[in-house]
């Protein structure tokens, strides 16, 4: 059972934004559907609860995904009643299954319970409590590298932003997106945290609005200056040279170099060519899928046409309409100027480049 | 006061969308703030409650704001109190100078107003109740020569609309925006009436959701088959090649066919110069201001952040955060296909065509 924790305390030590906190036998998940309305976490007893989590955008963005979802495993092998290794593994298996179904465009997600597969096939031959311990080990290790690697990728991104910088972001890619800290916003974090002045255009993200509700909100934490816009307004203030640089997620890059990102993105990519700005993609190399060669193969995930024909409950257009609601796009990548990864910036032919970091 | 006429009755000739009615002493506007949730009008029965109803896009639309000023000053001059025709003309200038204050993008409303002044200055030697009788006549004539101008809209334009046709639409350019039919939307109305099977794709248009509140409203009650979209997807589906054309409307197009319209207009003519897709504007010609060189002196209105923040009363954003919220954009001439306007379709060079257009 899923028990809202509006007594959920944060330590002390927890006054930085955390999205995901393991608890021994449960997983709480500030549960980002509700911010920034309440900042209330949902907590998680069971591996199917995790999932319905992912499903339902309570926990979101790709990185933030990976991290649940192997947490997620973790939490279901801990709670098994079943009594050999064998048994564990094979229910492991299962739940992976379970994960992958979810959400089909974000490769973290794949990429992380694949790990736990393959640990999990690796412990075979353990009792099954260390199977247990080392799945455990193993799942915190992700949530760990991943802020690790979001702190890296700040470092290395920083020297994108210069003083002064404007830099126009899209949808929530910071802390909340992630195990931790965030990858695009984690590198305007980093920046004005080592005293650059820099200036935020948030878009507000429709339809689920990550933008004005979230990264807002972490913005404003951190007290970092920005404006938000709705998501047509970006062309008009480049044009206005508002705007210098755009920086976004990603939740799967090719090995191409194409990116499927949060939709608008590709909107964005477009403007930014027309107008001379340059265009960054911030991700872990978690996100690259050199399985693919292009970003034709990503497939693309259309949620309820709920999402778009109501607005937190609201209902802001009529009854029985046609409705499209595609989350993410593709920028072919002769848009982006560089994607910073927590191993490097990489720069075009990105075919050769990506293959080169993510093998690294 | 202005009542609120639940009780408003339509007659039977009325089933056609009525945005603005004439009522001998009042005009009854259908409230466009209340759409698609209850069909209301408003009535106002003095020229600032109209003036204020357009200021808070109760009524709203280059052209409907044009005809709704016009019939504005009629109603404040039959209701003035002055004995000589040269006191009510000095009223009139005062109401002239209320309305042009109401909201400064669209340039039908000063054509409006000030064609109402012009006529007042011919009528200078007619008794008082002449002046009034001969000032309500032209405004009626405004408001009836605008419809009879979209239909003519709506007649040159379907040559630009192919049997089978998808056409991305923005905001709202139909009956409502309009004294009635529409421009864009009226294209588009006439070509479904002319047996054309075309397929609308409709943006929503943050901030005030005239798309997924307005426009879907008209397509719904014409039975003209369409899909809502969030105003950052259309990238998405022009790539994916469901988006043959653009087709959009005008508040004010400058003398070289810089065009300024809802905020994101720009983006979608930058995304289909990127799609190699024709980008149309629809206007009449008092939408077409000579006196300005280029679109760079178009001024642009910024609306309250609320706007941004809030969406139908319910806030969606944290408190007290930077907003921007410009209604309009410009958009270059240099990525506009044709205008359509009642006296002909213009095609480039605009500065020559637009011209010869406006004076013919």
């Amino acid at each position: 059972m899923v028990t809202r924790g509006a007594n959920f305390k944060l330590s002390d030590k927890l006054r930085e934004i955390k999205p995901i906190i393991w608890q021994k036998d449960k997983i709480a998940f500030l549960d980002q559907s509700k911010l920034p309305w309440k900042e209330e976490y949902l907590v998680c007893h069971n591996y199917k609860e995790v999932a319905e989590a992912i499903r339902s955008m309570k926990v979101r963005g790709a990185p933030a995904i990976g991290v649940a979802a192997a947490l997620g495993i973790a939490l279901g092998i801990l709670k098994s009643k079943k009594k050999t290794t064998l048994q564990l593994f094979n229910e492991l298996e299962v739940m992976v299954k379970v994960f992958k179904e979810t959400r089909p465009t974000a490769v973290n997600l794949f990429w992380a319970v694949d790990k736990m597969k393959k640990k999990g096939l690796s412990f075979l031959n353990f009792t099954p409590k260390n199977f247990k311990k080392f799945l455990i080990e193993e799942a915190l290790n992700i949530f760990n590298e991943d802020i690790e690697t979001n702190k890296k990728i700040g470092k290395l991104g920083i020297q994108l932003i210069d003083d002064n910088d404007t830099v126009l972001t899209h949808c929530n890619t910071g802390a909340l997106a992630t195990g931790g800290y965030g990858t695009a916003l984690g590198i305007i974090r980093y920046a004005w945290k080592k005293g650059k002045k820099v200036f935020v255009f948030v878009t507000e993200t429709r339809p689920l609005l990550q933008g004005a509700r979230l990264t807002t909100w972490e913005l404003k934490k951190e007290n970092i200056p920005f404006s938000l816009i709705t998501d047509n307004m970006a062309g008009y203030l480049m044009r206005k040279k508002e705007i210098k640089k755009v920086l976004v997620g990603a939740d799967r890059i090719a090995a191409n170099g194409d990116v499927a990102n949060k939709i608008g993105t590709y909107t964005l990519a477009i403007l930014a060519k027309e107008h001379s700005l340059p265009f960054y993609i911030a991700a872990p190399t978690s996100s690259i899928d050199l399985n693919l060669d292009s970003g034709e193969e990503i497939p693309i995930e259309e949620r309820s046409s709920v999402e778009v024909t109501h607005l937190a409950g609201q209902q802001i257009a009529p009854d029985g309409i046609g409705v499209r609601n595609p989350s993410f796009d593709v920028t072919p990548h002769r848009y982006i100027s560089a994607i910073i990864t927590e191993k490097g910036i990489v720069y075009p032919p990105f075919k050769l480049n990506l293959a080169k970091v993510k093998n690294s």
